[in-house]
C-alpha cells in the first residue's frame, strides 16, 4: 500500500493564524475552527474555497454469516435497500438530495438480484467482486485477493472522483449481517473483547445479541486473525463494503481529499485503512459517534472524537452527510468572515 | 402573559407512527426522529411539511455592567457587531447565508452609535427600548416597565414573522457585557450558587472571571430578586436583548413557530420565558451546549438536552443556524423516506 502524501502542516498553520484574526473571541467557534483548519491542511492550500463539489459512496454488499441469525432483517433487504437508494426513497437519498451532495451507489457483492427501480434517480455502479462473502463462522469471508479487490473498486472510485473535482468525500455502506463483520474486524485488529464491540445492530432482540456475541467469538477461534496481517484479517472476517470503504479512504487520502467517515462500519473501515497506511488518519473527519456499541472502541483506537452524537445507528452515510453540511459551514466562516481590520472592530484590549 | 397554545400531542403521535413505516430500522435515526416528531407537533400538524421558511433575530443591546470591566472587549463592540452583521461579516451572516435562513439585526438599546455601513446586505429594525441597561451593580438594569417593553419587541416580531409565513425561528443576540447579565438573572431564577452560572465569556483572564463573580454576587445580594417575580428579576439584573428573546419565544410559541434557542444567554431567555408562560416550554428546541459554564445550569432547569455541542461560545444566533439545519433535515427524511410498503422492503420478521 503506498503511503499517503502528508498532511499539509503549513497550510493548516496559516488556516489557523486566519482564525485568529476573524470577528469572534478566539476559539469561540469551537469545533468549527478545527474543522476549517483540518480542511485546509487536508487539502493541502490556504486560503481554500468551501467544498462545492461533495460526494458519498454508498457500498453495498451481502454478508454470509447473515445465515447465522444475526439480524433482524433478511439478507434479502440489502438488494432491496440499494433499489431504494436508487430510487431516492432511504435516509441517505433524502440527506444527499437536501444537502447538494452527489450520491453514489456501488455493488461490491450484492447476493440477491436488484429490483428494477422505476424512474430512477442515481446510477448503480456494478463492481461486483463476489455475490456477498462465505459464511466466516465456518471459512475466511473471502480470499485475499478478493479483499485486495474490494479495496481497490474504492481506491480507484476516490482516485476518479479527485480527478472529476471531488473535494470532499463521504463513506456510507449497506448490508444486511455487517455490524456483525465489523465487530469481528474491530475485535481482530484492536484485541478488545468481543463483547465489547458486538451490539444490537439493526435491533436484534437479547437471544439475537447472545448468538451474535457467541459467532464473532467462535468465528476469531477458528481464523486467529493476527492483527499486523490487516488484509488477512480483513479476508478472514471482514466485509466487502468494509473493505471498499477502507479503499476509498486510502484513496482520497492519496489525492488530497478528506473523506468523511460514517459511523460504526465505516469506522471499522477507517481502522483498516488506518492500519495499512498509518497517514491516512490525517485526511479523516469523523462525523458522529454511532448508538452501536462497538463504535466507542474503533473512536479510541483511531484517537477520533466525533462531532456529534445524536443517537443514531442507521449507517448509509447518513452521518456523513450532515457533517458535510458541518465542514462546510466551517470553511465558508473561514473564507468569508470579516477580519476585525477589515470590520474595524475593536479587538480585546 | 397568555399562556401558549398546546403543544399538538396528537400530531406528534401521528408523526411517531409514520416515523415507524420508514425505510430505516425502529429508532435508527435517534434524535432526528425526535425533532421532526417535535416539529409536527410545534406547528400543530401533521404531515407537515419541512421549514423553508427560517429567520433568525439577532438582538443587540449594551450592558451599563459592561463598565465593572467583566468583558476584555470595550462595549462600543455591540454596535461595530451590529454594523458587522448588516454587512455580512459576523459568522451568524455567514452561517444564513450559506444556510437560506432569513437574518433580521434588531436593535434594542445598542448604546453607541452604529456605524455607517456601505454596501449593507441586512437592514437593520431599531426599536431601542433605552440605550443599554444601567449598571446592575449599583441601580436596577431597567424598569419594570421597559422590560415589558422589550419583551413586547421580541413578541410583536414573532408575530409578524408568523404573519410572513415563517416556518421556525432563532434567538441569537449580541451585547458586551451580556454573559455577566445572563449569570446573574439565571442565578435569580434558579437558586443557583453564582460559581457555578459565572464563566469566562468571551474570554476574560483569571482577575476578569473573579471580578464578573463578584460583581453577580454582589448585584443578587443588593436587588435580592425574588425568583417567583420573573419580571422584577429581568429588570434588575437582566438585559435588553435577554427580554427581547425571551419575548419572540413566547410570541413563537403564541403562533405554533417554534423557536431555536442558542446558547447560553438565548437560553437565559429561555428561562425567563418559560418561568412566564411554561408552556412555552415545548416550542423551544435547543441547539447546543454552549463551552460557557452557566449553559448547564440553564439545560438543567429546564430539562433541555442541546442536539450537539462543538464548543462554540460566540452567540449571535450561531448555534441556533446549525440546529435549524438538523431541524429541516429530519423533516424531510420524516416527509420523504419511503415506507415498508411503498418501496417494497421487507420488514424485520
Amino acid at each position: 500500500m503506498t503511503s499517503p502524501p502528508p498532511f499539509d502542516v503549513d497550510a493548516a498553520a496559516r488556516a489557523r493564524a486566519h482564525q485568529a484574526q476573524l470577528t469572534k473571541p478566539p476559539g469561540s467557534l469551537g469545533r468549527l475552527e478545527e474543522l476549517a483548519i483540518f480542511y485546509a491542511g487536508a487539502r493541502g492550500r490556504f486560503p481554500v474555497a468551501p467544498p462545492a463539489k461533495a460526494r458519498i459512496y454508498v457500498f453495498a454488499a451481502d454478508h454470509g454469516v447473515a445465515a447465522e441469525g444475526v439480524s433482524p432483517y433478511p439478507s434479502s433487504v440489502t438488494a432491496a435497500m440499494v433499489a431504494n437508494f436508487l430510487a431516492g426513497g432511504a435516509a441517505i437519498s433524502v440527506l444527499t438530495r437536501a444537502s447538494d451532495i452527489e450520491l453514489r451507489v456501488v455493488d461490491v457483492g450484492v447476493a440477491s438480484p436488484i429490483p428494477g427501480t422505476g424512474g430512477s434517480m442515481a446510477e448503480l455502479l456494478s463492481f461486483p467482486v463476489r455475490a456477498g462473502t462465505a459464511n466466516f463462522l465456518r471459512e475466511p469471508a473471502m480470499s485475499r485477493a478478493e479483499a485486495e479487490l474490494a479495496l481497490g473498486v474504492g481506491a480507484r472510485l476516490a482516485a476518479e472522483a479527485a480527478d472529476e473535482g471531488v473535494e470532499v468525500l463521504g463513506a456510507g455502506e449497506m448490508g444486511i449481517g455487517n455490524t456483525t463483520a465489523a465487530a469481528a474486524i474491530v475485535a481482530a485488529l484492536t484485541g478488545a473483547a468481543p463483547e465489547v464491540v458486538v451490539g444490537r445492530g439493526t435491533g436484534v432482540d437479547d437471544a439475537g445479541l447472545a448468538r451474535k456475541l457467541e459467532v464473532v467469538r467462535a468465528s476469531l477461534a477458528l481464523h486467529a486473525p493476527d492483527r499486523r496481517d490487516v488484509l488477512g484479517a480483513l479476508a478472514a472476517v471482514g466485509g466487502l463494503e468494509i473493505a471498499a470503504m477502507a479503499g476509498l479512504m486510502l484513496g482520497g487520502a492519496q489525492h488530497h481529499v478528506p473523506v468523511v467517515v460514517d459511523g460504526f462500519i465505516s469506522g471499522a473501515a477507517a481502522l483498516v485503512a488506518a492500519r495499512l497506511a498509518p497517514g491516512v488518519r490525517d485526511f479523516l473527519c469523523f462525523s458522529h459517534l454511532s448508538a452501536e456499541r462497538g463504535h466507542r472502541v474503533v473512536c479510541d483506537a483511531l484517537d477520533a472524537r466525533p462531532l456529534f452524537d445524536l443517537g443514531m445507528r442507521l449507517g448509509e452515510g447518513t452521518g456523513a452527510a450532515l457533517a458535510i453540511n458541518l465542514l462546510r459551514a466551517s470553511v465558508r466562516l473561514q473564507s468569508e468572515m470579516a477580519t476585525f481590520a477589515s470590520a474595524g472592530v475593536a479587538n480585546r484590549d
